[in-house]
């Protein structure tokens, strides 16, 4: 069977979950209406399903390659990416002056998950150019702005994210690309930059690249890094971009999955450059670029474990195996199996609403500009990255295990959702960052976002009397200990106590907050639909394991540093 | 850095934990002794780093393949299968009167877990070899034995394992193989047979298929399957196996690792026969080979976990990146990284513990050939491969993210482990299929065997006055759950009851066990080597684990059938 978009799921998500139609009701969202993000929604899950899905493993087996320094695209390729800058997905969030649809993150996030469900390896593509137009609408000049961002949203050029090198991954502070002023007053850059993410393709007319370097004299570590926007090719005499700039792809990686996706190492030779904000300050606007880029992963690596699931839950009712009292029986009839699929669902709903929190959370940014709501964006940014990403590795393994043997075999396609689904967990910030990011800077010194959404919870359960006590209850208790976890860690002054469960409460966190979504999902489907499937599933054999993530948060440190002393 | 055998957590597991002293005291293994097992234990280990280790790597990159009907083996394995030959590795339990060296199963395990750590593709192979011999020796005609035995311990022939059919996967009754006696009184098998490892190789002189197959009449199900050893090359004129039978390798399967490993379509077509035992008791003979290879394949996760610690170790304590006030960082120094780390070997010691348990069950099996050993034999066997193959994927994706980036790159070899490690799950039995193996049938109708396993915990709890009263009594509580888990399964009348908790019961005791050798360790380790690492990460940061899994276990099957009838 095919991949098939899912619908339904976001349906409810934004009729009574993360409320759409008051989005759209107020600046900067009401020139669209209800109607448009359906059309949106329904077209490009078409195009998902007839013009994308059959590229995944196409690409797989016909991987990006470099030659003679061009970078050969998948079969295919080209003509996907053409559809989905027609659609305007580059664009879809960029500001309507420069062409953009102006739609929600809400309604993008949904669009991501649905178009990398179907063929990861390009959309990766389109996902780093709505970033880099985020960045670009923050920081960039207002020539820069007219210049680049309509191409970006029309999909002539496209964008790419320059940041890591030999000796500065994880930590950016070692970057030692350089940028020098010249008598023209031009800036160019030198240095090698290695993981580029489609670094280079043969389908469109312009690369902007977004790399970071020093200017002379900057100062060490971060606070020396300044952003600088290399065009692939420069304007020419005739006002055309068509003069080869100074940079060339050195290499292709060869990786476990995303093989479709040309992985550079590319060199910048003196290239032509333009800074973008302030010198120095460059760290802050590539963020802006990577934060967006961080939810948008976390939909990638759902989108992949949805594929996953719709594919093990075909098998699981076709595969024939034995027989119960002399009829043939099909696989989904074993209850190990039922359990399989029951909670990889879970685990996709969960991820599916924490990723649309945190895109709703963007929004209510944009539109009221308040303090409260861009840190609340922050804090969920992170957790959306970790878990839709852990969610796509998990449930992929998991869709192998129904295969069976023949999940191990390369041409059943199973093993590359495994295989593609684990860059997630690494890119963009390995999960073990996010989790640091979470526990060290978005929690903040008083946890204060924290307890606002514990405290929406428990509102929800009190002032939703038709919800089950035991379901309730239960949710209380997990939502004490969440309490009293965070309580732990705001109080710790040795930050090594903090980061050594960071991962365990990034994860705790996750899973309280899933069940939570579980039942707003339980309440909302039996008022409108009668579904009522999950919920028990979910409180059973999901909301129980925040108890023992949370004693592994509040062992702290303890034990480690005796271990590492015997290694 | 290269692969390094463990020696010393088998020094403590042979000295305190399982005692191999006593083993080698009495018959059958009183012409053994401990410097013969030091010496084997040394020579391989050596052998594991200098000549299969180099193997792992090539043989991923240039794998078996079939030309013009010859499978041509990776370069360099023909060598490591003769060095192993010459060590003994293949009859490494056989009986000594057909030359085997008779040691015990706890040696063997501790061997197979070193040499498949080196390289899983290969020393698949000789597993196969000793857990046919297994197979032979219980269930084979003298004549049959003594022909065949001697060809397999000498390495000279070796054994493969033929059970699965397109329609007859995990279920075996399936199976439409055929096996007709002819006028000659000779029978001739005639059939389709896939996923045969190692089906057939270009190094050896003969191969022994032992092949599940139906003769005329035979029931239906799994009571009308007989057993029949397929030689490759049958007797010709002078007494020489050089006639080749009719049987052949229709393509090899192309799968996500174990690259080295042929994995073959094998086409019997009316090839000469021996059947082994008796006719339609094909499958108690066939699980012979089948158990004892199960143990063995817990064995290969686990040394596929250790040699991936290994790596992510070395890099993690050389890798720079950051600096903490000017003095250059290594990522060990993260506490994220040290808590990765930690309970990776929190996993690969219970793992580790588990299937040496189970080996020195198969041993007190052997020596005293009473119900209850082999009873817990039987029961330990689905724990040890369940827990081994899922600690060799779940390390192997830890060790991946200790890496980051680089991980994910194919040319560090880091996503070979996981690579490979994830076929331990599927094969010999799905994970799946070990838990239904435990829950329906090893766990008995009152669980005799796991409740006196637990009075063993609670004996040495008691009477070790030394240990700390907090791991005592976090262990003892741990212990009075699983001890009520199993109550409720065994009171349980609807299997479906049982069935959808196999999994997370497989894992809890799994997970009880663990902790509770680590406990052990911990006591002789401090008593004898000073060594007080690890018991404080398992307990706060492993064993919590139990609760939430005995809760899914008594989650039953509810919810499933619901969900299951909304898909």
């Amino acid at each position: 069977m095919n991949y098939s978009t899912l619908i339904d799921d976001y349906t409810l998500i934004f009729k009574s979950m993360f409320d759409l139609k008051e989005l759209l009701a107020s600046s900067p969202y009401e020139h669209i209406d209800l109607d448009d993000t359906e059309i949106t929604l329904e077209t490009i899950s078409q195009v998902a399903q007839s013009t994308l899905d059959p590229l995944q493993r196409s690409s797989d087996l016909h991987p990006a390659e470099l030659v003679n320094g061009i970078v050969q695209t998948p079969p295919g390729f080209e003509n996907g990416y053409k559809t989905l800058a027609e659609l305007g997905v580059m664009g879809m969030t960029a500001e309507t002056k420069y062409g953009g649809s102006g739609f929600p993150y809400l309604v993008q996030n949904a669009v991501n998950e649905m178009i990398n469900g179907a063929c990861i390896s390009l959309c990766l593509n389109p996902l780093l150019t709505q970033s880099q137009i985020e960045a670009l609408q923050k920081f960039a000049s207002e020539p820069i702005k007219e210049l680049v961002i309509p191409k970006l949203v029309s999909g002539e050029w496209y964008g790419t994210m320059n940041i890591t090198e030999a000796q500065a991954g994880s930590d950016v502070s070692g970057i030692q690309t350089e940028a020098k002023l010249g008598h023209d007053q031009k800036y160019r850059v030198t240095g090698q930059k290695i993981y580029i993410s489609w670094g280079d393709a043969d389908f469109v007319k312009n690369v902007c690249h977004l790399v970071l370097a020093r200017v002379p004299d900057a100062p060490k570590g971060t606070k020396g890094l300044s952003l600088f926007l290399v065009l692939k090719y420069l304007e020419d005499a005739q006002g055309n971009f068509t003069k080869l700039n100074r940079l060339k792809v050195l290499s292709l990686e060869k990786k476990l999955g995303l093989h479709g996706s040309p992985t550079a190492t590319m060199y910048f030779d003196s290239a032509e450059a333009l800074l973008i904000g302030q010198p120095n300050k460059g760290l802050e606007a590539m963020f802006a670029m990577m934060n967006s880029a961080r939810l948008g992963v976390g939909s990638q690596g759902l989108g992949v474990a949805e594929a996953a699931f719709q594919k093990a839950k075909a098998y699981a009712l076709d595969r024939q195996q034995g027989s119960v009292n002399g009829q043939p029986q099909v696989i989904i009839q074993h209850p190990d199996i039922q359990r399989m699929l029951a909670i990889m669902r879970v685990q996709i709903f969960s991820a599916r609403a924490i990723c649309s929190a945190c895109a709703y959370a963007l929004d209510k940014a944009k539109m009221k500009n308040e303090k409260y709501w861009h840190d609340r964006a922050a804090l969920l940014t992170p957790i959306a990255k970790f878990y839709g990403s852990e969610t796509g590795v998990e449930v992929s393994n998991l869709a192998i295990r129904i295969f069976g043997g023949i999940g191990y075999i390369e041409a059943t396609g199973m093993t590359q959702y495994l295989r593609d689904s684990l860059v997630t967990t690494i890119y963009e910030g390995t999960n073990g960052i996010q989790a640091h990011d979470l526990v060290i800077r978005k929690l903040g010194k008083n946890g204060e976002i924290l307890f606002n959404i514990l405290s929406e919870v428990e509102a929800f359960c009190q002032n939703t009397p038709e919800l089950s006590n035991q379901y309730v209850e239960e949710l209380e208790r997990a939502g004490k200990e969440i309490a009293h976890t965070t309580q732990w860690i705001i109080k710790q002054v040795n930050s090594f106590e903090v980061k050594a469960g960071a991962q365990a409460y990034m994860r705790a966190l996750a899973t309280y907050l899933g069940s939570f979504y579980h039942l707003q999902r339980y309440h909302f489907f039996t008022a409108n639909e009668k579904q009522m499937d999950l919920l028990e599933v979910c409180f059973s054999r999901f909301l129980p394991y925040v108890y023992p993530l949370c004693t592994e948060v509040k062992a702290g440190h303890s034990g480690l540093e005796e271990f590492v002393s015997t290694l």
